[in-house]
């Protein structure tokens, strides 16, 4: 297991990576499994600027799944046996012009995932997810709920887009691994929920997208929903809830 | 100004209303401008059992518009000048063998009240709301921004709906009043974020939908957003920030 988990940022394996991408003057987000040397482990992500450089790391704060394996699914979402929750909060990086905020995977289902970083004055928000076609125990739902998961992802992502004024960069893993199907729909979503551009396929893919922040800026001006917020109203999302053992999410 | 509030709920010309539904047994959600004794006004609501009891008050959150007029503008937003934002929080009461939260309007398009009700328990939300097809100052984004103003109406509700696993019934004004073209779109949303039923036209219309409660009861086992959700990381959302005078919303 330890095979997988990252202790350097760029380790060895990874040392190409960022060369090419400071050859080509690309600045890019990553995830990778976090290893520390403590023996803590994270689902994490890295901001890396055109130059090589790690400005910023994130690690994921919404953790799906189970610690425990059920032997009744078929496969399962296990990251809480593998990862710790995130301890490093919600930040947002200068970068290329843009204030530029990350998170992974299920934290893109959490509306407070998009607020706290459009608090934190984040105009772009990268992400990375890895979503299967099936839910294990969708079908004890209703039997089209599986039907609705590329639904959900976009859903979640435009309406965070919307609510906050902000760009989203959604990368996703697609294609079958072990078996399993993944959504894929990586795609490129404007502060107006409208989708700039999205995958076609499910197989590799670039998708590319013009992120023009004047817009958004201009935007926030007319459609400024941050101007009318009440916080003095939210106490009960600070506080602490019961908690089950987790969720296929 | 002082005849369009409501001093007692429900007042004189409610009470037809109010005994029409008694009578056939229907239970239901009432917006309204409501002036306290004191002089305070209330964009309110109030939700009513089907024996025509008033079970609870809802006072709009999150006010829209401006406080001063802005002679360039065809028309606008005053709720600020008419109104003071709600003090009652987010509540939510059982009614016909669920639990209730309301909200107004512009509330609907802030995930916070989703949450807010959904962590006091409710499994539905019932709201009322009042946009115009035109947003003033929309054209200064782009000129296709008005376009979008039913999709943000549908796109937020159904995220608040989906993250939140609850259903929603929004009741909108429809029709043209004073000259101002309503976007209306009454519909009825399943935790799925699905569109269950919505107005077909832009007239006086009544739409219905099957609200099953052991649906939502099976979705939320599965799709536990909340039993992920990370209050300690959450802080920002309930700090006062910069606010401004108001927003076209």
């Amino acid at each position: 297991m330890d095979g997988y988990f990252e202790r350097d940022m760029p380790g060895p394996d990874l040392l190409p990576l960022f060369a090419e991408a400071e050859r080509l003057g690309v600045g890019f987000y990553l995830g990778y499994a976090e290893q520390t040397d403590a023996g803590d482990r994270y689902n994490a992500a890295v901001l890396v600027s055109p130059r090589g450089e790690v400005l910023g790391k994130y690690r994921k704060i919404h953790l799906p799944g189970f610690a425990e394996p059920d032997a009744a699914q078929a496969f399962q979402n296990l990251e809480r046996r593998y990862f710790q929750p995130g301890d490093l909060g919600f930040s947002v990086w200068k970068l290329l012009g843009a204030s530029i905020g990350m998170c992974i995977c299920a934290d893109r289902r959490f509306c407070e995932t998009y607020r706290a970083l459009a608090l934190r004055g984040a105009e772009l928000v990268v992400l990375g997810y890895n979503t299967p076609h099936h839910t294990p125990g969708a079908d004890q739902i209703a039997p089209h709920v599986d039907m609705l998961a590329e639904e959900h992802n976009r859903l979640a992502m435009r309406a965070g887009a919307y609510q906050n004024g902000l760009w989203v960069i959604a990368t996703a893993k697609a294609g079958v691994e072990e078996g399993i199907a993944m959504i894929g729909g990586s795609c490129i979503i404007a502060p107006s929920g409208e989708l700039v551009a999205i995958a076609a396929s499910e197989d590799d893919e670039v998708i590319t997208g013009r992120i023009d922040l004047d817009y958004s800026r201009r935007y926030r001006k007319v459609f400024n929903l941050m101007a009318l917020r009440r916080p003095e109203a939210y106490g009960d999302l600070v506080r602490h809830h019961d908690q089950h053992d987790g969720s296929t999410c």
